[in-house]
């Protein structure tokens, strides 16, 4: 099966950050993205509150060039006020063409 | 600690597809799989359509032959007719063997 | 974009264990995780019964020593009685020297 090296982007935040952080993606080149509800806790990727929250892991499959951007902004724009974790795997996409 | 190297197949796609998709994962030689709700909007990965919908994640841990039989199947049994997204990541598996 | 090589390892396993592996990543070393439902069937990975049944997928970033740490305790604590998968993926962090 031929497919397509491109890069996966997780990035797990507050819930309130859900919103903007979507618009940003798509902004910045994301072709699609995917939101899934997660609870947890720790010093960063969650409420960096003590107790547990609740959380969303927002994914998108993009090309370097496009993680690129949306990283620097994740970084800029979110790590310096909020409990945020971004990274990024390598993923072989199916068809991935259609996200270059 | 001793780890297999194994592929995690991530299939996201429309609900209504679970049930079809989860029976092919295991009738091409899959031995598990978990699926998660996920909401989010793109060309593919998701419903075609503009507005955001529900989406499920389909993951499973497989060899690389029976990855390359499912990703043959989705390609060509979906693809044409349905907003899917299917990718491949290299992941290290506790016990692996019992994936072989 | 400068980020850090670390582990991200994903366990899934029955709703009844998320209490005591959360406790036990963190005792190991891990600084947050976060949680999500999942559901799903297999001979590991899931309820070890045939019907499909519920699951929580644990995600944790860490360091590759912690890494090795977590692998161990899951695979000779939990491994011999309760179906269980446990897998570690390669992953690029923002800001990632946070996690070391």
């Amino acid at each position: 099966m031929q497919t397509v090296a491109l890069k996966l982007i997780t990035i797990v935040a507050e819930p309130v950050l859900e919103e903007r952080l979507v618009a940003a993606l798509h902004r910045l080149g994301a072709r699609g993205h995917t939101v899934s509800a997660v609870h947890g806790a720790g010093s960063r990727g969650m409420r960096a509150s003590d107790p547990p929250g609740e959380g969303v892991r927002i994914e998108t499959v993009v090309s370097e060039a496009v993680s690129e951007q949306i990283l620097e902004h994740v970084a800029s724009a979110y790590f310096p006020n909020y409990a945020v974790i971004a990274f990024v795997t390598e993923v072989a996409v199916v068809r991935g063409e259609k996200y270059l």
